[in-house]
Formats: structure tokens, sequence, C-alpha cells
């Protein structure tokens, strides 16, 4: 991470600072995509309440619970299932950027749980069933893809996003950490996504002024 | 649109157009965000294979079935419902950017087609049930949130995201002409969008240059 690593235990020495934990769900699969292009991992994140990309999770106060339950606390609220998370999926933790320098510094602890396809797919019906935060929190899980297409279509367009926080820095270092991407598949991916970034700039400067026309003549 | 808007019947009187059909799905909502800002309209949209977002919807051959017609068969494999799209639903239709002088032009035609909360929801969850493109050509259906909240989430970074063809488009070209944000609204969250986009580029290239370091020391 950008921004400064520390192990759980500084972490959580550390004097009136704030607490996030949050979590990248995946499992393996056998599917292929349109029968020919290897999946090979599911893993979800979601579009969160505030317009950006992030994973479930949310602030936890270890004063009063284990980073692990708080997080916990938070999946069953935003996924609407009781997950278990473990000291033992724990990835990393590390600052935040500082927002200003009078807030209090908000530290950020990743962990990753390897599941079955099948939860995974249990997950994705709750969040839209029995989660309390559908609609609020979160307004949709997504997959994210690893592949690459010939086209271009995959990873490389879905790290153009906007994600909130560290979370991009977490999904990528976190792919390679557990071997789902290769190093130079990663490359190849950002690449490809600085450009899609600046065509996306482009086109919404060409979408607004569009736009911009429009509201003269309503 | 920037590509140049054409009626229905000039669109199908096109020799050797291919045609594409998209529908946004909303509805009027009550319901509060964290108790206090108000949602108004809940409209979906989906993460594509491709890994950018876009509505739901497909390529339709209108000499085999009508536009509506195809548009509906489309949203039953990709939402896993039986939604009847009528002419009367239609927004406009308009070319698609050219992507190769040999390619035959794509014509694109947009539908709104306004339903009940209840419907929209029954739709999110048939989507991750009994959809069949579900983990295929779609890999999540996310909400799109139209407020601004105090510290900028809401439209502003949504409308940073990478999205397909012209669906930003007609995503701020609809919400103009059904009134669901005011041309005011649409332009400030566009000018905060911009600045949204920059700092994304810039995470990224900070993302990537970790990456780097980090796969050499793998």
């Amino acid at each position: 991470m950008a921004s400064g690593k520390l192990s759980r235990a500084e972490a959580l020495a550390c004097p009136g600072c704030r607490h996030a934990c949050h979590v990248m769900l995946y499992c393996d699969t056998k599917t292929l995509l349109f029968g020919s292009i290897p999946i090979r991992h599911i893993i979800l994140m979601q579009m969160r309440f505030d317009g950006l990309l992030g994973f479930p999770g949310g602030f936890v106060n270890p004063s009063e619970e284990s980073l692990e339950a708080g997080l916990t606390r938070e999946l069953s609220e935003e996924l609407g299932v009781a997950l278990s998370i473990l000291e033992e999926d724990h990835v990393d933790s590390c600052y935040a950027p500082a927002s200003s320098s009078s807030s209090p510094r908000l530290i950020t602890h990743f962990y990753a749980k390897k599941m079955e396809e099948e939860q995974i797919r249990e997950v994705e019906r709750a969040a839209v069933t029995t989660a309390t935060d559908h609609g609020q929190e979160v307004l949709g899980m997504v997959r994210v893809p690893l592949y690459a297409m010939e086209g271009g279509g995959g990873l490389a367009p879905f790290l153009s996003h906007s994600f909130v926080g560290n979370a991009r820095f977490q999904l990528t270092d976190t792919l390679l950490h557990l071997h789902l991407v290769a190093p130079e598949e990663l490359r190849e991916a950002g690449a490809c996504s600085l450009k899609i970034q600046a065509h996306a700039t482009e086109e919404l400067r060409a979408a607004l002024a569009s736009a911009e026309v429009k509201s003269k003549l309503l």
C-alpha cells in the first residue's frame, strides 16, 4: 500500500486511530465465459451508496469488539449472511491517506476469505433479499472480471472505474499476493486501463457539453 | 447524443445497419438514504462481462423480430424476468461512433420503462436467481445514485466510472429528458465528476507503480 503498512498489533496499538475493516470474498470457478474464456475466480465487490466501488465492510471500534467480530457484523448488514471472518483471513493493515490534519488517522484492515462457488452465489442472492443495507449502504454487488478479452474487455476496464479510499490498491495488491493474476497480466491491464480512463474523460466532457446545450433548450 | 439522432423509422430504413436496443428501468421511491437524503428514483444499470457499466439489452435483428420483441428477449436472458417493452417506451435512436470504416454502422435504440418499486426489487432478485446471463454477460446489477451528499458522494462519482458505448450519454440525456435530475444538478455533478476522474488516474498510476515494485519482489 502506498500509505504505509503496519502489522495488526501495531495498528491496534495506535492511540486515537479509527479503524475500518473490509474483505475480499472469492472462490475458484471452472466456468467459462461464453463457453471459451476461463473466468478462473469470482471476486465480489460492491457499488456503494456514494457511487464508488469498494469491498464489503465498514468501521469497527476495537474497544467494543474485535476487528473480526466488527467486520462479521458489517457483513451481516450489507450481505445478509452470517460469515465468520477470522484473524487468519487478515491480509494487511495500513494507514489511509489523511483526509485532514485535525481528524483522527484512519487505519484500514483488509481480509480475504476463500469460499465455495455456491457460497458466493448465496451471498449474491442474500445481498438483494435479506440484507438490510440493500438500497441504502449498498447499491449492488458486482463480480470482478480477471480475464483479458481480445477486444480489451475484462480486468482493464474494471480497474479504470472510481474506487473508494484504497480499495483499488487492496484489489491489485491482493490479486498479486494470492496469485489470482500474474504480474504481467496486471501490468498489461493497468496500461490499458489508463487509456480507458483518458477516453472516459473525453466522453464525460462531451456528455456534459451535450447536456449543457440541452438544458438551455428545456 | 453526440453522434447524430434519427427517428425510429429512419433507423429501421438504414440499409445494412446493425441495431442494439437498451432500456433504463426505473421507479419513483419515497425511501430516504440514512433516514434523511431523498433517493427519489431507483434506476438500474449493470456491470457487464467486459468490465464496463451499461444498460440491460443487446443486439436485435429487425429482419427477424421487432426492436421491442428483441429487447424483451434480451431482458429475459439478462434479468430473468418477462418485461414487455413497447414502442411507446422508445426514447431515441442514434448512430454509435463508428468503430472501423469496414464494419456495418451500429444504431443504438434507447428505451425507458417506469415501473413500481416492488417490480424493480423483483428484477434485482431475479437477476441473481433465475437469469441465465448471471455471471456470464452480467456481473451484477447496480442502482444509480441521483443525490449529491455533502462530502461529494452520489451522482458525481457514479458518472466518473467507465461506460460502454454511449451509455453515459443515454443516462445523462434521459435523466434530463424525464426530469429525474435538474440541469443545474447535472452540471454540478459533472464538474465534480471530472475532478474525481483526474484523481482516479493519479491513483491508478500509483497502484500500478506499487504492483510493479511488488511483482519484482515476488
